[in-house]
C-alpha cells in the first residue's frame, strides 16, 4: 500500500482491527450455530457475543510466542470470555474463519470498487451528453481519419465500464462463498448446518465443496477482472494524455491556481494525474499473475497463497479504489476545448472527407481502383502542403473526377458524419 | 503454435483458408444487407454469392505489394466475381471485417473449449462416482492430516472445472460481437442495418458502441478467462504430480506397454503428461498480460493489438484445447492404488485421528490448552517412532487421559470422517 | 512463431533438422571423448561420424511408438551406423543432449540477434551524426520543454540499444553451458572428461554442477534480458509513433509507392510498422514469466520446463530478431521533417525558452518564487493565445521583469541549449 | 510494503526522512560543485551544508498546495537556510533529483541484497561440506532416480545463488547512474561537471546521455533480475516443502517448543517458511512486468514510471531481502535426517541401480535392446511388489542375464555413484 495512492474507506477494509472484527464475528455466528444444534451451551454463545473482545497488540504479543495468528486471537478472546470460551472455533480449522475473513473483506471491497465505477459513469454519462454533438477529429494509428464526436468518445468509455461493471459484479458473486468445513473439507467435526449458517448471517454463498480451503480459482478470476479494468482505466487516461499533448491540445487535466507544473518550466501543465493512473494500472496487472499463480495448491491445501494475499488483496483494491476515484475526478473537471477540436478538424484541408468522395465515385459508376487513384493523387498534393491546399478545390479542378461541384461539395459536409450519434447513444444509454 | 500441443479443430479455425471463409460470408451477408436497404444492386449481392471465391496464395501475392491484407483479399474475390465485386465492402472498413472476424474465431474456439470442459466434467463425475468412497489422507502444507476420499478429490475438480464453464460462457459472450460501424465507428457510410444483419447471420450479438475496432477489453476479459481455466489445469496436473511420486504412490498415469520412460532407468514410469499440462498451463497465463495490455489503443485504434492476437488468438486456445484433451485423457485412465492409499493413511500410527481426540477432551471438560497438550505429548511420541507406536495405545496408557478405552476407539474410525461425503456430492452434483 | 513475424536465418535454428544435427554432433563428440577415454573403441566413434545419419519423419514415426524423443532419435541413427551404434550414449541421460542441444541453440539465437543489434547500432549511430545539430523540441509528459536535437535522441537510442548489447553477451554466457552429467548429474557411469570434451567442441562452458538438467535461472535470466531488449524497442517505437501524428509529423515511417494505407482513405500514411513493433514488444515481455516459473522444477528436475520452451525458445528469439530487423529497418529509412520540426519548436510564442529567463531573473538577484511568479504570468498569455502572442514581447513590455531588452534576447538563442551536444556525443560514441 | 514480510535496514532506505536525505546531499553536492565552477557564491554552498535542514510533516504541508515534492522540499529548505538557497536547483530540473535518489537508493538495496545472499551462500556451503557424502535418492519426475548426496543439493543451490550475486552486482552497475542535466537532458543551464561532481561524491557512475530522466531500461533489468533471484528461492524453497512432506520426511524446518502447528491437528509440523517463501517469490516475480512496461516513456519522460516505482521500489526489495534472510535461516537450521534419507534410498527394492546394469550389459556385449529388455522384465517385477522383491535376486536368478553374481553386485556398490563428488565440489567451491 502506498499512502498516495490510497483512500480511507478502502483502507479501512484491511486493518488489523478490521479483520479480527469479522474473525469474532465468523467464530460468534459459528458458535451460535453450534448452539442451535444443541452441541455447545446457549449460555456460551451469548456470552461470546457479551463478552468477547481483542486487542490487536495482545494477539500480536501472543503470536510471536505461538506463530500461529488464529491461536492467538482466539486466546486473547478466551481472556474476555472466560471458560465458556473453549466451546469457540469447535471443530473447525484456521482456514475457516481466514478464507471466510477474506470472502467478506471481497465482498466489502467489491461494494466500494462497483460505487467507484457508478461514480464514474455518472460523470462519463453527463460528458457525453454535454459533448454529443462537439465534432472532433477521429484518428486511427494516431493519423486524422473522420469526423466523431467527443460525446462518442464518452459514450464509448461508458459502455466499457458498463461492461467492467458487471465483470466486478460477477467476479464478486464468484468470490463471496463461505467455507466451515473443517480440517479437510470433510465436515468430520462441524455440522454443515453451521456453514449455512454463518453465509447467510455474513450475506456470503456457501462454498459447495472446499478443501482445507475455499478453491484459489474463485480468487484468480477476482483479481484477473481488476486488471482488465485496471487496463480500461489506462486506456481513458492515454486518450486524456494525448488530447492535453502540446500540439493536439483539445482537453485538459484541470489545473489549480495553487498548483505548480513544473520547477524549471513555469509555462507547463502536464497531464500528470492520467500519466499517473497509466501507472497504476500497471500495478493492478501486476497483480494477475501471481494471483493466477495461487491457484495450484498442493493437496488439499498448502499456504503459499497466503503471504501473495496479503499483499494483493489489500494492494490492488486500495490502488484500484484509489484510480477510479483519480479517473473519475479528471473526467468530471476536464476542461474541453471544442474550438481547438474543430480547428484540428479542419487543419487538413480536407482530407479526412476522402472517404465518402471516394465511395461518391464509386457509385458514380468508377471503378474501386481508378476511384482509389483518382482521390489519392488529390489527397497527397493537400497532405504535402500541409493543409495549405483544400481537397475540395482540387477535386473540382480535377478533369477525371466526374462528380459536378455541388455534389462534391455535399460530400465535405460535417453533419453527414454525425447523423447515427443519436443511434449510437439510444444504444448505450438506452 | 507447437505442432506437438495441437489439435486439428482448433488449428482449423486459425488457417488462413478459415480466416478468408469468414471475411467472405461477412462481406457478402453485409453486401445482402446493403441491397436489402437499396444501397446496390440485388444481383451484385447475389453475384457475389454464386462467384465469389478466393485462394490464399494469390492474397499472399497481392498483399506483398500492397502491404494490406483486405485490400489484397478484395481485389483477390473481384478478380472471381468481376464488375459486380465493386459492391463490396461499401462504406466498411478493414477492421469491420477483421474485427467481426475475430469474433468469430472466438466464439467458435470457445464452444470447442466448453465441449473439452463437458468432456472432462464427465470424466470427473465419473471417477468422482467411482472413488466416491474409496479414503485416502487428506494433506495440507504435504503433511498429513485428516481422512478424505479420492471421490471428494475429483468433486473438487468438478466444482471447479463446473465455475470454468460458467467463466468461459460468459467469456464467449464477450468476446462475440459484430461491429460495422465504418472508419471511425460512426456509421456516417453504413448503416446500423448491415451490422444487425450480419450480427444476426454470424450469431453474435451487436457492439453497442465500437470506434473503428471493438474494444480490446473483451479479448482481455476473454484471455483472461483463459489464464484462470489453465491454472485450474495446473492445480489438478500438480495433484497427480504428487499423488504418482515414489513415496506416495497412490494414483499413476497410465503407462502404454510400448512406452519408454527414461533411456536410462527402465524401471521408471515418469507423470510426464501432468508435468507437460504444468508447463502448457503456464503458457496460457503467459498470453494474459499481453492481452491486458492490448486495450489502451491509442484514440480511436492503433493496429499494435494485431500482431498481439496472431500470436495470442491460435496459441491460447490451440494450447487450452490441447491441454483440457490431455488432462480429460490422464483422468480418465488415472490408474488408482485404493490399498496404497489405505496403506498410506494408515502410516502415521493413526495420527490422523488427533483432532477428534482433541476435540473429545474438550466437550469432556477438560480446557482448550491442557487438550492440546495431552494430545501433543503422545502425539509426538507417535511422529518420533516413524509411525511404529500407535496413538491409539499410548492414549489409552496416558494417566491424564480421561477418555475410557472404548471412547478412544470410537475417535479412530474412519467411517466417521466419511458421514457427509453424500452431502458434498449432492452439493456438487445435484 | 508467426511466419509473418519470422526471418529464416532464426527460423533455421528451431528446425527439427537443426536440433537432431545438434543432437548428432553431441553424441559423436561424447563418443569421440569416451574412445579417448578408452571406455568404447575408437573404430565405434569413428563409424558414427562416417555413417551417421537420421530421418525427421523416421525419428517422429519411432516416437509415436515409443514417447521418448532420445531414444527414437538414437534407434534411427543405429538403422544407419550398425552395431557400433551400441557405444554411443554410453552413460548419458536423455537431457545430457536436450539441455546442452538448447544451450547451442540459444547461443546460436543470440549471435543473430547480437548481429541484430548491431546492425541496429549502426543505423542509429549514422541517423544521429546526420541530425547531430537538428534542432526539435523536447518535450516531458507529451508537452513542450526546451530544445534538443533529433541527433540527441538518436544518440539515446544508441546508448540504450548498446547497453543492451552487452546484457544480451551476458545472457548468453550466462546461458552457454554444457551438462554431460548422467542421470542425477554424478558422473556415475560417464567422466566428466567427456562433459569438458564436448563442451569446448560446441564452444560452451562447462555446467560446474547439474542435477539431471542445467538449471533453469540460466533460461530465465536469459528470456528475462530479452524482455528487456522487447521494452526498449517499444520505447524507440513508440517515439516514432508520436513523432508520425498528423499533429505533430516530424517524422513518417517510409512509406513504398506501392503500398496501401486503408481501403477507405487513401491520404492516410499510418505508422503500422511501429505499431507492429508495440505488438511484438508485448509478445517478447509475455514469454519472461513462463521462463521465471520454470525456475522451481522438483527436486533433481521435473519435465515442466519442456514444453514452455518449445514454445518460449523459438517464439521469443524468432520475434524479437524479426523486431529489431523492422526497427533497423524502420530507422534506416526514417523519413525525417527537420522543418517540420522547427516549426513545431516554434509554435509556442517561445514558451520553451521561459526556464532560462527563469534563471537569469534569479541570478540578477530576484527571488526564486518572485522569478517564478513573473515569468509564469506571461508565460499563461502565451500559452492562451495559442502560441499567437510572443513571450519575449510581454517580457520586454514587463515593467517587473528588469532584465535589458538585449539579455532578454539573448536567452531566446536556439544555440543555448545545443552546446553540449559535442559532449554528450563524444560520452555516447567515444 | 507488508511489515511481518520486512527488515528495518532495508525499510529504512525508502522511509521519506532517507528520500530527502538524500535529495539534500544531492543538491548540497550540486551547488558545491556549482561554487567551484564560479556560478554560485562559496558562501552559498557553504551555507547550504551548514543551516539545511527539513521536516517531512511542512514537506507535505506544502506540497498539498503546490502539488510538486521537489518544490515543496526546496521550499522548505530554503526556510531553514535563508536568502543563499536561492542558489539551490541552479539549472536542475526534478528529475535530476528524483532518479539520482531513486539510483542511491537502488544501490543501497542492492548492496544488503548482496550481503543476504553472502550470508546464505555462508549457510549453503557450510550445509553442504557437513553432508557431502550423506547419501539421498536424486529424483526425476518426483521418481527415484540414482543416488546423490544432500551435500551435492546444497552445492547446487550454491552455485545458482553465486550466479544471482554475479547478476546482482552487475544489475546494481546498471542502476547506479547520476544524471543531473536539466530539463531536457541538454545541460543547457548546468554544466556537466555539475553531474560528474554529484556521482563521484555518490558513488554512481555518470550516465552518458538522459532526456530529463534516467532511461527506465536499467531499472527493468534491475527488477527483472530481483525476479529471477526469487524464482531461484522458489526452488529452493520448494526442494524443502518435498523433503519434509509426510511420506519423505528427509527434511524438516526448525519447529520451536512454543511454536504450534494447527489449531486442530498438535502433531503437525508444517514447512511453512518455505510455503511462504514460494508466495513472496510470486510477488517479487509480479514486480518484474511492471517495470518492463515502465521502458516505453512517451519523448523525452512522461511520468507514468514513478507510481510504479513508489510500489515496486520498495516492494521488490524489502520483500526480497526478507525472503532471503528467511531463506538463510530455515537452510542454517535445517533438521535433516540422513537415515530417513537412507531408508527412502533402499525401498525401491534396489532399483535405483538398474541404469548400472543396464551399462554393464551393454558393455558385455549385449545389444541396447536387449539389455533395456531384461533390465525392465525384472525391474518391473520389483516395482511391482512394492519394494518387497530386490532387483539383485531377480537379475542373479534370470537365466538371461549372463553378468557373474560378483558383477551383479558390485553395480549395486553405492560409493560407485558418490565418485565424482569431489570432482563437482572443487568446480564449486574452488
Amino acid at each position: 500500500m502506498v499512502p498516495r495512492y490510497s483512500r480511507s474507506d478502502m483502507v479501512a477494509i484491511w486493518t488489523p482491527e478490521a479483520r479480527f472484527q469479522i474473525w469474532f464475528e465468523i467464530e460468534a455466528h459459528a458458535t451460535d450455530a453450534l448452539a442451535e444444534l444443541g452441541v455447545v451451551p446457549k449460555e456460551a454463545a451469548a456470552a461470546i457475543w457479551a463478552k468477547g473482545a481483542f486487542e490487536v497488540d495482545r494477539i500480536d504479543e501472543i503470536e510471536r510466542e505461538t506463530k500461529h495468528d488464529v491461536i492467538a486471537f482466539l486466546t486473547n478472546v478466551a481472556e474476555h470470555v472466560g471458560p465458556e470460551a473453549r466451546f469457540m472455533h469447535q471443530g473447525m480449522t484456521s482456514s475457516d474463519v481466514l478464507d471466510t475473513c477474506l470472502a467478506v473483506q471481497l465482498a466489502k471491497a467489491s461494494d466500494i470498487l462497483i460505487a467507484d465505477i457508478d461514480a464514474l459513469l455518472v460523470v462519463l454519462k453527463r460528458r457525453a451528453i454535454e459533448h454529443k454533438m462537439t465534432p472532433t477529429i477521429g484518428r486511427s494509428h494516431g493519423i486524422h481519419a473522420e469526423p466523431v464526436t467527443f460525446g462518442l468518445k464518452m459514450a464509448q468509455a461508458y459502455a466499457e465500464f458498463a461492461r467492467n461493471r458487471a465483470r466486478l459484479v460477477a467476479a464478486k458473486d464468484d468470490v463471496a462463498t463461505c467455507a466451515i468445513s473443517g480440517a479437510v473439507g470433510t465436515f468430520a467435526n462441524i455440522d454443515p448446518f453451521v456453514e449455512s449458517y454463518v453465509a447467510e448471517k455474513l450475506g456470503l454463498s456457501v462454498e459447495p465443496v472446499s478443501t482445507q480451503v475455499i478453491p484459489r480459482d474463485r480468487h484468480a478470476m477476482f483479481f484477473a477482472t481488476l486488471g482488465v479494468i485496471a487496463s480500461s482505466i489506462e486506456r481513458l487516461a492515454t486518450e486524456v494524455r494525448h488530447l492535453q499533448r502540446t500540439e493536439v491540445l483539445e482537453a485538459e487535466e484541470y489545473f489549480s491556481p495553487g498548483q505548480k507544473g513544473s520547477s524549471a518550466m513555469p509555462h507547463k501543465r502536464n497531464p500528470v494525474l492520467t500519466e499517473n493512473l497509466t501507472g497504476l494500472a500497471r500495478m493492478v496487472r501486476g497483480y494477475v499473475t501471481p494471483a493466477l499463480e495461487n491457484v495450484a495448491l498442493w493437496h488439499e491445501r498448502d499456504i503459499s497463497h497466503s503471504s501473495v494475499e496479503r499483499y494483493v488483496g489489500p494492494d490492488a483494491t486500495i490502488t484500484l479504489d484509489f484510480a477510479l476515484a483519480r479517473l473519475t475526478g479528471v473526467m468530471d473537471k476536464l476542461v474541453v476545448y471544442p474550438e481547438r477540436m474543430l480547428k484540428n478538424l479542419n487543419k487538413m484541408g480536407g482530407l479526412v472527407h476522402s472517404q465518402r468522395v471516394l465511395l461518391a465515385l464509386t457509385q458514380a459508376g468508377v471503378s474501386r481502383e481508378d476511384s482509389y487513384r483518382l482521390v489519392q493523387r488529390n489527397a497527397m498534393k493537400v497532405w504535402d502542403s500541409d493543409g495549405a491546399l483544400s481537397l475540395l478545390d482540387l477535386l473540382k479542378a480535377d478533369p477525371e473526377v466526374t462528380l459536378s461541384d455541388a455534389e462534391l461539395e455535399d460530400k465535405f459536409d460535417l453533419g453527414y458524419h454525425l447523423k447515427h450519434v443519436d443511434t449510437i447513444f439510444a444504444r448505450v444509454f438506452g
